[in-house]
């Protein structure tokens, strides 16, 4: 059921303008050209506006932000806001200083957001930080685990609900939810928090799975996820003695190039709730 | 014929300057490593004077340009060309912003440039751009094919002729000329669209080939191409099956480490026109 | 001996800020992560205070520096000196540029730095700009060699008791001293110098060797150096005809990832003078 959304992905060949980090741009640009999209990446403010124009979706990862790319996020998103493109914010390191936490929580007021996609720390200090919830639950411990599952469905919902976007927490569980329908996700291996930027990349095709889905946008996002997690599964299976970090990033890619429809509907573990 | 280039390359271990995007940098280092050349990369303007003055050639590449760099590409090319280094230019995204357009046409202006190398979309921006053209010829279709080769050959020698520089557009069949002679490349695989940076890699090398072969500047910057898509080919002759785009991406660097005078001599696939 | 200080980040899991160039940043970030630290990247002056306040180390790299980097490097220094926090400096370039040896040098006045690794050019420029030696001893031969190692001995010593720091020479030879105690050390492979940043990884890694081991940063600092090396040792007993320097990377950071403190133990070769 979720493979159609990736098969769309290759037929229309979305492209994504990134405004991300430079530590994982060039696993983000190579995993968007696997899974079927078209990367470019341009963060200087009297460039953007023009670059996310000719896109289909804009993703912005607020890591290695500096004063200049953050002005440039701002121009981005209110053009791809104009222009009603799909906009993803990846809040790389929400909670760890204040500028990023400014920047997300400004970031937020100002432009609509189809999904926000981060860890649960960065999610909750975006919450926090928002002003749009009383603060977040105190029940809601930092890991989703089957023991705080149910707190952090609740919690995951309402935040979707207050924001108007899809909220996507990434972990050893994935929650993805509009609010109403929440996926539970079950896919991915926990040597992925090795390697530096699974979650960035995951945002980069995230925004292709929108561009090329926009009337499922929720499911688009799950299907990113599936495709992710699953990616990983099916990279590990290739590792062999002495190999490590460094080549299960390469697999990881590989097995997105090499992905179809079929084999995501067969691999997706996911329930909905 | 075209394997003493790349010997030559390994002997002199040219050093190259490179101001280029942050997406494709790090395979644009290792490459030039792996054909015999020395990287070095600076895009400060208070610094770049310095960084090209003890190299042998600078590589001029806009992928995410920003203010500063802008002007450390200008202050880095006035300075090689005082000091008569080789430099070429990788126009990334002319035609997709302003900004992108502008600076490489005001580059142009501005540096004289060796090689200006990019896909057949980016040169016809800078044809039309340049004003040294009145035009691109309505005939000369987007894609460089058996069917549009002559008026491909026709438009790309013009435009050497008017810019002064070598041309190399780059895509299913390169050409590479000085406006008299030009070579038509059938060498790499279609498969190398699939991975981020294998023209600004190209351009990385192509500048080292030129550096260590200042007495033919033309069948240089030939070798490099055929050396660039021979890699493609040899590379994907070592794929395995689950290997993707990221696998293939160090396969054909690998490839080019591995490379001799002798097997890009039997493996170069071009004629002259 | 050293295997245990490796065993202890695999352990405390040290998170590493880190100032650093775009070419090879992503590798530093995944060998971090394949020694059992954690990185953390960011340059932007208005960040760096409270992303370097919540690490335990930090790893300053001049290569690729800007105006603004430059700003964080200084503002990072400070705050980590401020907390007592592990510096490191990786002065690439020192030596090339006007603005590399003054940045370097500068950034030397004004922070205490725990550890300054580079190569046998860029400390000997550091040696000479600082003004706290005489001037780099002129029978100090830029190579290390077993005929140089008397002088490159004392004079690596030298530097380490004017500056304060540990002096960490990369080379085909390695140095790594306090001022009274010199590790001389013998791993490693040349094809090391055919991968970008293998030096950039090191600093990296070296930082989070240090946090991880306060008690004894000189030999932590010999034991990092060992571990690249070992590792560039065993990566290269798997590399299989065809592979170049871009699998050689993987092989390297995959050889970190599996390495065990038994395997460091067994494969460190060096002496102390």
């Amino acid at each position: 059921m979720l493979g159609k959304y990736l098969e769309s992905v290759r037929k229309k060949v979305p492209l994504v303008h990134n405004i991300t980090n430079y530590v994982t741009v060039n696993d983000v640009a190579n995993i968007l050209l696997a899974c079927g999209g078209s990367p470019i990446m341009s963060d200087e403010p009297e460039d953007v506006k023009d670059i996310t124009s000719i896109c289909g979706g804009l993703n912005i990862n607020i890591g290695t932000l500096n004063k200049s790319s953050i002005e440039g996020m701002y121009r981005a998103g209110r053009r791809a806001n104009e222009v009603g493109h799909v906009v993803l914010l990846d809040p790389v390191g929400a909670g760890a200083s204040a500028l990023r936490t400014n920047t997300a929580v400004g970031l937020m007021k100002e432009i609509k957001f189809d999904v926000i996609r981060g860890n649960i720390s960065e999610i909750k200090t975006l919450a926090n930080g928002s002003g749009t919830t009383k603060g977040v639950d105190a029940d809601v411990a930092d890991a989703v685990t089957d023991e705080t599952l149910d707190n952090a469905v609740a919690f995951v919902k309402g935040l979707a609900r207050e924001t108007g976007s899809i909220i996507a927490i990434t972990g050893a569980i994935d929650l993805v939810t509009d609010g109403s329908k929440c996926f539970v996700i079950r896919n991915g291996r926990p040597e992925m928090g090795r390697i530096t930027g699974t979650g960035c990349q995951l945002s980069g095709m995230m925004t292709a799975f929108l561009v090329a889905n926009p009337e499922d946008k929720l499911t688009a996002a799950a299907a990113a996820v599936c495709t992710m997690g699953l990616a990983g599964e099916i990279g590990w299976t290739r590792m062999q003695e002495g190999d490590g970090n460094s080549t299960y990033r390469n697999r990881i890619i590989d097995a997105v190039f090499n992905m179809d429809g079929k084999t995501l509907d067969q691999g997706a573990k996911y329930e909905i709730r």
